[in-house]
């Protein structure tokens, strides 16, 4: 560190995101893409008219994807923000929502940049643990005191906590926020969007980044409350009021329009993490029972570490997380059927070696 | 505000953006866009190609555009960090380099959001007074104890301060980081990027908003020693590690990459701001002279206020600050010839119905 950065990040360690080679010789099933296109809508969006226009700023106001937002989620567009990827969302949520009093409350086992928000913003963080299935157990957050972040589902486990819980936890704590990060929730996961009109302490993070294959567009989203996402918007307001660029809105705004092919990238996604995670149980993997475009697999035949060296090494890229509870696992997006193929017959050829 | 919200954001004021009307029926020069589009190769770069390839996330680690600013200055890419429009890295310079103990110092007139920041930080500022002539005084600035803003040329002014004034400034507050916002350096200001090699205290800030033509495209960078950057880095990695998106980046480096169309539409909005000032001049009005792409001018016939809704009324927008020292003043952006020539003839219509 220089000499002028401020001694409050002396010890900050920052996120790590998955791999990103950029010589694309390797199935990359690492950072949980989408293997399919954008839709068509957004091809056409991103005209070269619009491109050349792009020495006008972009509105910042995002109207018009915070409308086609709304509109999809049958919500007001004041109960709706877009953002800079979800991760800027989430950003915002713990320097608004938290501070020395109100810190924030998490599982052990859960998306590695609340740890990281939380020592960002100097905010004191109540890690709590998941049960012996990586599951959340409800009473655990009651009184907990500090804004809760659950993603859900959670990564990386992929295992989603049941509506009814999540509404229990508002439930029980209604004077904390409840923010719910669901990133995953497309893939078979229950949306707590239909909270956020009966309790004023939901408040929900979302992407484009997985569902409707933007990761590279980086647009995220917050629904809540009016008074809430007010907000958030002043946050924003004073960080930086223009924080989605002209084609990141045209973008998103064109694939919230398309839910036909939303539907059917989320339903075949689906579809081959059904045969994949059962492929794998075939060889002898403990797989969680996954509601997002990734799995979380036990290869018990090699430790996590060595497996996805193992994969590394035959040109597929899996994600290991070498942390308490979760090393023996390794977290494998959901590709195509041919990449799903491929990292099997990795597999079956790392076992051969093995056994030889 | 919703209970939820921090208390420490009760009295946050965000900053207010230029007006940004969706209609576009107005000749608009208030936020200092280029009114020239794109270079040809961000056209090319932005293809449908790379369109369909938004479910991918784009490179963290903007290799290929920090490459291309590290070209274009002569310095090494570990000098260089790509942020989400400079707004973002001014935002990152506050939180990484002030705190309770090393405030902030900043002009009284300056761009406006340093105050912002300051506030949404918790960071105490300094504010240093202009002289009448709204010049940088370097002496008031020695000892000032906290990190320093300047934008250099200088908003709402246009008025550019020498590097021998800048690298006094350096030079005097050894142990003190200095950020120079050269957001509109290359209309006539002299860049502190040479600096950068000799004083390890010295940041520069740039965008792509203005002289690059890409104010939607929402690209700036950083400039300076590797290891600020490299603690610019850390807060970058530990708030949102995909900060620019896939076009943004492509966009940022054909930009970068095409002098010549950089240097002539430079060289024509600063051809363009000549006869404009001198066109204003003779009519009446006070114009500061200018380094940026558009000029601080006042109407000594009306009010700064009344001038710009007249000019309103007429189609016309720039921006007025209602703000102390400023406020007899408009600040006009630089258009084409025909969007100046519009505005000197809504000026007279002004004047006529004045005298009428």
């Amino acid at each position: 560190m220089s000499r002028f950065l401020s001694d409050r990040f002396a010890a900050l360690t920052p996120y790590v995101p998955g791999e990103q080679p950029r010589d694309q010789r390797y199935i990359k099933l690492n950072t949980n893409e989408s293997p399919y296109p954008p839709a068509i809508g957004v091809l056409e969006a991103v005209s070269r008219a619009e491109v050349s226009r792009l020495n006008l700023y972009s509105d910042p106001t995002a109207r018009e994807l915070e409308s086609a937002i709304a509109a999809f989620y049958g919500v007001n567009a004041e109960q709706v923000m877009a953002t800079n990827g979800s991760d800027e969302a989430l950003a915002f949520c713990f320097q608004a929502f938290c501070d020395q009093k109100t810190g924030a409350c998490f599982p052990d086992i859960t998306y590695g940049f609340y740890e990281v928000f939380a020592r960002l913003y100097g905010v004191p963080a109540k890690v709590i643990p998941l049960d012996e299935q990586f599951r959340v157990t409800p009473a655990l957050y009651r009184g907990a005191g500090g804004t809760i972040f659950l993603a859900n589902p959670n990564a990386p486990t992929g295992i989603a906590l049941p509506l009814a819980a999540v509404e229990e936890i508002a439930r029980q704590n209604p004077n904390t926020l409840l923010v719910v990060d669901e990133a995953y929730v497309d893939f078979g996961g229950e949306s707590a969007v239909p909270l956020i009109g009966r309790y004023d302490n939901v408040l929900v993070v979302m992407t484009c980044s997985k569902s409707r294959n933007l990761a590279g567009g980086r647009v995220g989203f917050v629904l809540g409350s009016a008074d809430v996402i007010r907000d958030l918007r002043k946050i924003k307001y004073s960080f930086n009021p223009y924080n989605l660029n002209r084609l990141s809105l045209l973008a998103g705004a064109a694939a919230l329009r398309d839910e036909a092919y939303f539907r059917a990238c989320v339903n075949t996604i689906m579809e081959t993490r059904a045969w994949a995670a059962r492929a794998l149980g075939e060889r002898g993997f403990e797989v969680l029972d996954s509601r997002t475009n990734f799995v979380f697999a036990k290869p018990v035949r090699l430790g996590g570490k060595a497996y996805y060296e193992g994969l590394k090494a035959a040109g597929v890229l899996v994600r290991h997380f070498d942390a308490p509870r979760v090393r023996d696992f390794v977290r494998i997006s959901i590709g195509t059927p041919e990449e799903m193929r491929a990292l099997l017959d990795a597999t079956d050829r790392l076992w051969e070696e093995k056994r030889a």
